[in-house]
Order: structure tokens, then C-alpha cells, then sequence
């Protein structure tokens, strides 16, 4: 029942949201989403937490994949500014800011074309694969003018 | 399962790490632990999220408990610089810097007298109590000329 310093840890940042002794990792390992310039870093995954969290960055310009899924996200911007689809709403978000994605819901990031954009993003360690959209969900999505313009920004 | 843009939801940071619509909280509702200038915000609650992401801020000169638990905490820090104390290790931590506290690590995180010192704390949504320092513990830990130093700061 005892811990004590030694199997505690600190891992510093490096400056430029990169953690000593953490990979940069491509955004998804396999699958066939679209998404462009995106990284990942995994900053917390430990066995005896619930949920993971997640450092997720994109370039100027850069996207996460359109998708949905059962399990929900906790979002919170670390650096810059983007958009945000929620469903069938787009929302312009900034650093600090807090986004919670429900279940089910089509969502994807998008950075400015002028500043990278990074967020943390807490999810449960078990949970669903993600399922990308179908022709007709597209065309169900792009039917929403709002919607259209992002997904063709 | 479907869900749309109604159930999401963006909650704008309205600066200096408050958020539109969050309640800033006393750090702890009850109990006699010793804490001093220390405030919370709970950023994500969702009964959906098997982990909860609270907003921990002392201000100058101000300190969380001293405890220990099974459950454990990733922190990462995103205001100011302070100090850590882990099991028998005093750490010095700054903005965007990652702590694991594992199970049963006496810990207590501690502001300068400069400037606010603020952290996200993700832990699990089932969890137990805190358990408080006996006057023996706090002798053992104070055996540590290092840990003795940093509670008496």
C-alpha cells in the first residue's frame, strides 16, 4: 500500500507543447479518414486511470478526421485558435476553451490557415472504434450551408 | 444514436482561467485538512467520462492538502510555476509540465510567493477518500531535510 518519490514522476516541458521523453506520433495508425497535419502525444495512459489524455496538435491548415462514435471527448485548447463541427453547428474556439463532444456526434477540428492549433483531449481508455461518415452522411452533413463551407475549407 | 450540435457544447474561457459559467469553488466543501488560498473549478463532470478534469488554483503563498489515496492524479500544469511534493521528493513544476501521482504518494502542491500557480487534475470518477498525515506520518515525512523545508514554506 506504500509509494513513495521514486515511482512518482515529472515530466517537463520542453517548450513548443513537446513533453521530455514523449513521442510525437502520426495522428491515426491505420484507417483510411481523411485528416492533414496533425500529431499526437500521449501525455497520460496509465492503468490506474479511467481515461486518457491526449495532446493532439495540427499545422496551419491542418485537420483531424470527420467522425463519430459512442464514447464522448473532453476538450480543452492549449494553443491557437480553430473551428469546431458539433453535429451540424460550427463553432469558433480558442485557447482555454472547453468543448464536450457527446456521444454520437459528427465532429472535426480544423486549425486558421495562419497559427497551429493544439488541444487536450480526455476519453475513456475503454471505448468504441470511430465510425466515419458514408456518402449519404456527407451529403446529409454538406446540406447545412454552414457545414458545407467548413468541410470544403 | 443520433446526437447533434443541441447536446454540444463550447464553453468560452472568459481569461485569467475562468470559464463561462463555472462556478470557482472552495477547494475542499468539508474536512479539517490544512490548505490556504486555493480555489477549484470543475471543467468536465459528464456522467458519460469515467474520469472527472477539475481546475485547481492557489494564489501566492497558497498550498493544497497534504493526502494520500489509492486513486491517483495526472496534472498537468497550466498557470505559473511551483513546487510538488511527491512520496519524499520535492519537485520544482512549470506551465505545461505532466505529474503522476501514483497510489498512496503523499503529495501537495505548492504556489510561490510570486504568483499564481494553477493545474487541470484529471482523476478517476470513483475514488477514494483522501487520507490526512497522522502526527507520526508528518514526523517521518519531516525526517527528509528536503520534504521538512518545503512544509514549513
Amino acid at each position: 500500500m506504500m509509494a513513495d518519490g521514486e515511482t512518482a514522476r515529472v515530466r517537463a516541458c520542453l517548450g513548443g507543447f513537446r513533453w521530455h521523453g514523449l513521442e510525437c506520433r502520426p495522428y491515426k495508425e491505420e484507417g483510411d479518414a481523411a485528416f492533414r497535419n496533425i500529431s499526437r502525444q500521449i501525455l497520460f495512459d496509465e492503468p490506474a486511470q479511467d481515461c486518457e489524455l491526449r495532446y493532439f496538435e495540427m499545422g496551419a491548415g491542418g485537420y483531424s478526421s470527420l467522425e463519430r462514435h459512442q464514447h464522448t471527448h473532453a476538450v480543452i485548447v492549449l494553443r491557437g485558435r480553430g473551428q469546431c463541427l458539433l453535429g451540424t453547428t460550427v463553432r469558433k474556439v480558442a485557447t482555454f476553451d472547453l468543448v464536450t463532444i457527446p456521444a454520437w456526434t459528427w465532429h472535426q477540428f480544423r486549425a486558421t490557415d495562419a497559427e497551429p492549433f493544439g488541444f487536450l483531449c480526455m476519453v475513456n481508455r475503454v471505448r468504441d472504434r470511430p465510425q466515419l461518415p458514408s456518402e449519404s452522411d456527407l451529403a446529409a452533413l454538406k446540406s447545412f450551408p454552414e457545414v458545407a463551407a467548413f468541410l470544403s475549407s
